[in-house]
């Protein structure tokens, strides 16, 4: 309990985030205001803080040094304790409470808490709906760069969250090549198509993806509860001259039919449909709208795959609009003026989020030449995740001035 | 398109799940009656039926016979067809449309969407949310049965839904036992524990379940936006005394909420909490309240771990009632009552419904003994699949009379 004696501007490890960072401003002083403490800083920044929440969070008692978890029980917290008197020194605030008890806080995590640091989109970037005048072809980086560069893979991540697809280029055609750039996004999800799959024509197709047939706009597996955040593609081979890439923005599209036909975007975000898959091995279920939304009515999520949906799971007489509704949304998912399309060459691998963004393909021959695709699927948390971390990694170089640490 | 002319009772292979069943009762009448279609058997089951579902079904046209996928896309339905004539043979329903289309549908098809056979909860139990005296340890079956028998495997998995809680006994130390029990069921779910996880004794510790610390009730993962469905823990070897293990039905422990205290029932249903984990390598946050429910109001998920939940994503006025509810909901999910409390014996594997189920241990001392668990992860929707999977194999075996394909 020595560190919040340290100057501003010197560093230490940080406990929460295990990265060196320099100390905050310090504390000016703390007021008691019924179950919270308002807490100010030299700088005037300040914040409120509920007594139940500093109680738990006691550095001195509450807090394990190794796990950094939180060691007491909430079954065992006095919440009714008041606090009695609040002190500031340096950067740290120490509670009394009427119970006895003395409690410690370090004055930056408060301030990253008041700066919302902690909070579940924190360094994830904003979203940009495209259409396809915004996106004539996937935004591209270089793949060997991105395998090798922290930096340049914090930009390509960036613009997969941003665009919900980015394109690697100059990969090469070796197997396993699109695990590499799924693992240095965080977990691979295996699902019954397998850990890594590989899209070619099969004999016995069990699904259409394995054919050379035209695939209309569809999400991956909007039969499991959670669909595949992102889905990875990695073309090894590539000579046929048809069988485009088609993607478009799903959440551009929700947003289309949200500004134009009110009742539609009622009837896909609260009627649900029945999702199923076919196999002899599995059978996934489920319930689901097409557009699914925030508490804060943005839309989060599209589950649309026409070979897969099943029966309208929702009251009689709102059938014929759920079927209206889905036909304009699919009208509109197929339109040129909302639809990226490009051919799909050898070394390049798109990324997609398969939660927004509907991927398709022209049809093709396969008797024209030799195609053959590599894929993998991993989740938007992981996706979070990643970002963060290399947001926090890259803020402690610059923090500590530690370049040779930022490559 | 002959099939319809078989007799009732003789077996063929029915496209929807790739099994052979009997064929079933004839039609005997259809009846147009505006966009639905009401289809009679000779038995005398009756059912309707939307005119765009059936036309977008139709077996002549919209139908893939090898991948069993639906071929038409949406976005060229003739929505606004008028069906102007049914009529039956057979199980064959034919219907002919104002734009002239005539489609054919499987009348045994039609009967299972009548009976809610591909409904997502068909084949899946009820559950009963048990307490102590229920419950004084896991429902147990043998477990090399288990692994050889698929009756064996349908018991097993049905008291691991029913319950959320079952175990298998004798199935040795072995290495990678739990992932033999765990495809079993579906596919493994990686985390950033790893593909298998083992819970041992461990330097530098990034969770207390890897030291000697009594754990408290909790969920695993609750940082995820899907928490892991399934749980697997195997029991290599114990010969420590204590760390005895205990499970509680955090459904149980919600009903008793809601029985006894509205507010706080209110309040842990609608008030969302960060939960965040503290890794250097991830950075996973999620918010949510600490029991979700249903459309139907049924509860459906539990999310809790005190270690891992950080701040109160809610306003300010309702923080103090957001602790009440939560310390009454950890007091009673500590509370003897409820608690199934046994000692993990080696070759024992227990597996719960991770979002049900909080699942904890008695304090113990590494030095007392060894004591080694191996785990994974299996999402909710694997285990329905395989249920259903199960169900309709053994279905088919009854009804084939094939008494071989049953083993």
């Amino acid at each position: 309990m020595t560190e919040d004696m340290l100057e501003e501007g010197t560093s230490r490890v940080l406990a929460p985030d295990f990265v060196p960072r320099k100390i905050g401003p310090m504390l000016s002083h703390a007021e008691v205001d019924g179950d919270f403490v308002q807490v100010t800083w030299r700088d005037g920044l300040a914040g409120r803080f509920h007594s139940c929440y500093l109680r738990e969070n006691d550095v001195g008692s509450a807090i394990d040094p190794e796990t950094r978890e939180k060691t007491l029980d909430i079954a065992d917290l006095p919440l009714e304790a008041r606090i009695v008197a609040a002190e500031v020194s340096g950067t740290r605030l120490s509670l009394r409470f009427d119970d006895g008890a003395v409690t410690y806080h370090n004055g930056d995590w408060l301030r990253d808490i008041k700066a919302g640091h902690h909070l579940p989109h924190s360094d994830v970037p904003s979203r940009y709906a495209w259409d396809a005048s915004d996106m004539p072809e996937p935004v591209s980086f270089d793949g060997p760069t991105v395998l090798s560069s922290d930096e340049a893979l914090f930009d390509f991540l960036t613009a997969t969250h941003r665009y919900g697809l980015a394109r690697l280029r100059g990969l090469g055609s070796a197997d396993g090549t699109v695990r590499k750039v799924a693992e240095k996004i965080g977990i691979v999800r295996s699902s019954s198509f397998g850990f890594l799959f590989d899209v070619e024509n099969k004999p016995n197709p069990d699904s259409a993806a394995y054919t050379g047939q035209a695939l209309s706009a569809h999400t991956d597996l909007p039969t499991r509860e959670l669909q595949p955040g992102l889905q990875l593609l990695h073309c090894r081979d590539n000579s046929c001259p048809d069988g485009y890439s088609t993607m478009v923005d799903g959440f551009r599209i929700a947003d289309e039919v949200r500004e134009t036909d009110h009742a539609a975007f009622d009837a896909l975000t609260s009627l649900n449909w029945i999702f199923t898959n076919r196999h002899p091995d599995f059978d996934y279920r489920f319930s689901a709208p097409v557009v699914a939304l925030e508490k804060n009515c943005e839309v989060s999520e599209i589950r649309i795959a026409n070979a897969l949906r099943a029966e309208p799971d929702m009251p009689e007489a709102r059938i014929s609009e759920a079927y209206r509704s889905l036909r304009l949304f699919m009208t509109l998912a197929l339109d040129p003026r909302f639809v990226c399309r490009y051919p799909f060459e050898p070394g390049d691998l798109v990324i997609f989020d398969n939660r927004r963004v509907l991927h398709g393909r022209d049809g093709f021959n396969p008797n024209d030449g030799y195609r053959r695709l590599q894929g993998c699927y991993v989740d938007r948390d992981d996706l979070f995740s990643r970002l963060r971390v290399l947001a926090r990694n890259a803020r402690a170089c610059a923090s500590t001035g530690n370049a040779a640490a930022a490559e």
